[in-house]
């Protein structure tokens, strides 16, 4: 492709603001990538729009050239989705940061995709209320981003992730045409394509305006940090708590790896340090029913074998629980010189099963592998260390790292639970979905995007990238079934 | 269209057991209508597969001859989505009745389309769960038919509607293909087709199996009936309800006609006669939480000028206060020749309002309106009473539906909860969605169903039948905003 980039900045400027077109090399830098920082690519070109109507003429004037565009949020994102590439406009929503709307009757509130995670739960904490998805990123990463990656976080298990909290969208599609999907209710006739957007990771174009839910926030809630001797107590702790019919906030577990690792740098003092694994569960709700659920929680943790249980009544106490926990993965450098985050899902009773694959895999390849995951909604976070100085380190982690995503396809799981699938995983969509499913996929695509501009080479598996690759059409071969 | 239905039979007996092929004028009878008795039309063919490689060579059949297809699973809707075609095939999925699959441990049951909605309930309760939407006719209506319309039921204000509960589909598109849509997970990367074919009233093709998500059976469930003088009594204590920061498991009102209705027909006992609107209240969680709640909505009650307070505790109890309910909409049959119901959604804080409109309505009319309603959700069901025998009288009962449908989209709601689009209601689509929106969901549509066969005229509104409509671009105006 031959773009006079001189001439399309010129186009831009004419329809935003000269300084939120950016050329500089230096000021490219910032954008050259993402949370996943192993890939790189610098953008030729980065515009920063404010409104729907110069995200639209942004989207417009890429048409007219014929040059695809990436769209990017915060930048926080952990697979690659905001990765720049050598010929493609960077589309950056980050100084669409107003809140549009706060409805509390209704209880909606309505913003443009840069507004930060959290501000949308300061804006509303005032009447009571707060917004639940809640990913670590939370304090820099921005609802549009969220959107895009249908982003989870610790509270997902009981609330759902950003999909079961947008009410409805405003898109302007890659055919720049501005539509209004969803609405003010739940439920609205018509297909779901709000439902088609969050997730689909800037594919079919770029959201500009988003209705979201707010919840009332509870009246109690009480942690408890319970310690195992090994790993597969703690699981089992998880699903007895589940069978017991209770749906904790979230319900977390950390490995000794990762306990040693969080101990290190934040001295939080309440993770053992010789513990096979520590699990945290939030309860909240009203004061009966949350101290009623904690006196269950406890007596089965002890059931489980659990070695010692506190829990944490104020917000201080909660907060130092938490803390740990939210800093686990920036705490794995100071253990270890790199690490690679991997996100995999595996239905909630195959837990013991690929935790015990994931150690195997560790011993064979002689990485270390620290766990922190979601256990309720048996979503890992497994985290391999490795030092990116050694020569093919970084290859042969991403092996492994594909290596437990096609163990947690195995297990009728999935492999991406709130990261998305990105620049990073698109290889492995193969192996999840038959050829059928992804043409179908692709059908939708080109509905929204017949000339494949809106980030073209992310999500999908291309043969020239990812080669051919057979699909296993039994795929749930190990799932207990009653 | 000219089709030689005799050779189109044969080609069907080919694939399927000729009895499964119906062609005879008194078999076909009972197929000429669904729930919307008020639309008839007779079907030319009737087939009935088992499979899912039945359904796909059904349809095959259907594109070899270029014929539409309409499919109707126990043909309960109420909005004549599976009302035949005088040149389509109906495809009935009324024999696909098999559980495929209950999975205790990962919560999950896999069914074909046409299992009865409480069989599920009926399979897993052995082991303490149940299947969560429950539509008033869940004893007769099929979760197939559940998926196309996205149906709702009295305890949906807590738990969703059926879009919330189904995790994976197979799909035999329009175009013939089986797709796997979703997942054994509830977020899988990738599009959410999932979301976008429950919902679609048959108009992207026939799904054949269903993973649904099961719940644990609450601990305990108490049953409130308060009874006020005026509904808007009423009303005021749901919004004081749900301020409070509680979601009971379904809240419901019924008006005085209502209550005069059923209490002619069934004889509860439970609604007092003279009472201006009688709201149930159904708590659910554990026996401290339901208890606390409960004190504190009968307080509310009190407050909000309640005449009498009910407990139910024992499910006896509980099913007599939910009777009534239930018997709602049959027992009009009682007070009036002929109903009609609509199925409209307001934003919850908009409900005094549009009570109060189709009260003006009712009065300027002549026509008695009943309301019983999803109260928290905001999902109204007016039944509009009349005699089908006074000419006319069909066509100024639809006229009125359709004002209120229009007071529902200027309060910033929606045209359908839970009872779909279907034949009745697509000619508002244009009035609840901008052309642009609408476009886009037609873009989508071709990609399923590029050659329009399946439910052609179902759901979207075409110029030839529905005229040019004005779509007012501000929809919102009388929606508070803090």
């Amino acid at each position: 492709m031959n773009v006079d980039w001189g001439q399309v900045a010129e186009a831009f400027a004419r329809v935003l603001e000269p300084r939120r077109v950016v050329r500089r090399r230096e000021e490219l830098l910032v954008y050259e990538c993402d949370g996943l920082t192993a890939y790189r690519q610098r953008p030729p070109l980065v515009v920063l729009p404010k409104t729907t109507e110069e995200v639209q003429a942004a989207i417009h004037i890429c048409r007219q050239y014929g040059i695809p565009f990436v769209p990017r949020g915060a930048g926080t994102g952990l697979s690659g989705g905001a990765l720049p590439e050598e010929n493609a406009v960077l589309i950056v929503t980050a100084l669409m940061r107003q809140i549009l709307q706060v409805d509390i009757p209704n209880r909606r509130v309505v913003v443009q995709p840069g507004v930060i995670n959290s501000w949308v739960t300061q804006a509303v904490s005032p009447w009571g209320f707060y917004y639940a998805p809640d990913p670590s990123s939370q304090t820099v990463c921005s609802v549009g981003g969220n959107v895009a990656e249908n982003s989870g976080g610790v509270h997902c298990l009981k609330y759902g992730v950003t999909t079961n909290h947008v009410l409805g969208l405003k898109l302007v599609t890659a055919l720049g045409e501005v539509v209004d999907l969803g609405g003010w209710v739940p439920e609205m006739p018509g297909y779901d394509l709000t439902g088609v957007v969050v997730g689909s990771e800037g594919t079919l174009g770029i959201v500009t305006e988003i209705t979201l839910n707010i919840l009332k926030v509870p009246e109690c809630v009480q942690v408890l940090c319970a310690d195992f001797t090994t790993i597969a107590q703690a699981g089992a702790a998880v699903s007895a708590i589940i069978a017991a019919g209770i749906i904790p906030g979230g319900m977390e577990i950390m490995d000794n790896l990762s306990i040693n690792a969080v101990e290190q740098v934040v001295a939080t003092g309440c993770y053992p340090r010789d513990a096979g694994a520590v699990l945290l569960v939030e309860l909240d709700g009203s004061p009966a029913e949350v101290d009623e659920a904690m006196t269950q929680v406890q007596q089965i943790c002890r059931e489980q074998g659990a070695r010692s249980l506190q829990v944490a009544k104020d917000p201080q106490e909660r907060q130092r629980l938490w803390q740990g926990r939210k800093a686990a993965f920036a705490a794995m450098g100071k253990i270890s010189r790199n690490y690679y985050v991997q996100d995999g899902v595996v239905p909630r009773s195959r837990l013991p099963w690929i935790l015990q694959e994931i150690e195997r895999l560790s011993r064979q390849s002689g990485y270390r592998i620290a766990n922190v995951f979601h256990a309720g909604d048996g979503n890992l976070h497994p985290l391999i260390l490795y030092d990116g100085t050694v020569p093919g380190a970084i290859e042969e982690v991403e092996h492994l790292g594909g290596e437990i995503l096609k163990l947690c396809i195995q297990a009728g799981g999935s492999i991406s639970g709130e990261h998305g699938i990105g620049a990073e995983k698109r290889c492995y969509m193969s192996e999840l979905f038959s050829p059928e499913d992804l043409e179908t996929m692709q059908q939708l695509r080109r509905a929204f995007d017949p000339d494949h501009l809106a980030n073209p080479t992310k999500v999908f598996p291309t043969p020239r990238t990812c080669g051919e690759r057979t699909w296993a059409a039994q795929q749930f071969p190990n799932v207990p079934v009653f």
